[in-house]
């Protein structure tokens, strides 16, 4: 593959999410040095349970964001898996923040992490079962003659 | 790469996965609601608890398995993968349901993950070697001009 | 793409690390059983709940690892992509042995993670930035044809 098939929107956005995991976790680390919470414990007080949890949050939901924003990229179209990744991205980072100021504040994020999800995963979808039915019964729906 | 040479099936299953995951999630929100457990609490009755680290435990070996998954279909076979990917979703499945109702039904659906996974493994380990004496080796075990 | 285009040195690494990961997990079971911690529990004495942390932490890592990884070994070096995950994976190990014998144990491991990760995410970023300038504004900064 020559450098400009490659997909490097796609690589751009996955890169750019896996910084923001490694700066959250980084902001954990912070906030257990403010509140004196040292390593193996994972309890104290609300704030820092919050801050907590809205890193673990993110860290199960990521693997799931990059499968579906490379299957997204691959399989149906390259330019909108990026901008449901930074879509992503923006609503995982409105999470972390609101969340660790109160726990009400995490659901704008969440909702928005859920939208842009759902929007990669049902273009995935489309994309995946398109090239599974060209692929193996060679039924093409939209004819890419024209 | 043209649409019929990229890995579709390997696609397909690992979007399914990543769906299924979604799923699990979606239903520790559900059980947090029954059981009155708000954010970000992890602790509570029996059933909660079991239903949490059941999806925490699909959260943990989820990357390990995207790894497995893409190695034994992009370096042994790509129908094998996709055939051992069913099979650990299925497994994810049993698993997460027979944990929440006990700890002992966890077991059954744990066991056919970990088959699962070791069958690709292998195929992918087996691949990979092959391709590595091919590469750098200049070395062809099982002759390809056959 | 033929066999010798695909990038076996990175999915030889991303498998070894996908199976030091399920070899933490099987270390996190033995620890139950030693110390009689059954599922769903994930507290107890202090040693299991420093090789349980060891291998949480892991897995919060691990996606992070697997795409800077990539996108190191595909849109920078990939021999040197495969290096830095061979530093990661070491010092991922030494980590886990560490924080099991004590919490400042953790440390001389996490410092060599975090020194791999950050080599790899600005190789992985310098070459996605090339690469961007290349594709879509026709800027070639070092000219391949020298």
């Amino acid at each position: 593959m020559t450098t400009t098939e490659q997909p490097v929107l796609l690589a751009a956005v996955s890169l750019l999410s896996a910084l923001l995991m490694g700066f959250q976790a980084r902001r954990v680390g912070w906030s257990r040095m403010k509140h004196k919470i040292m390593p193996p414990a994972v309890t104290g007080p609300p704030e820092f349970e919050r801050t907590f949890r809205a890193h673990q949050n993110g860290v199960e939901f990521f693997p799931t964001f990059q499968v579906v924003l490379w299957t997204c990229g691959l399989f149906g179209n390259e330019a909108l898996a990026a901008l449901g990744g930074l879509v992503y991205i923006a609503g995982r980072e409105m999470y972390f923040t609101g969340y660790a100021k109160s726990a009400r504040g995490r659901l704008p994020g969440f909702y928005l992490t859920i939208c842009a999800l759902l929007a990669m995963a049902l273009t995935a979808a489309t994309g995946i079962i398109l090239s599974l039915l060209d692929k193996y019964l060679n039924i093409q729906i939209f004819s890419r003659s024209i």
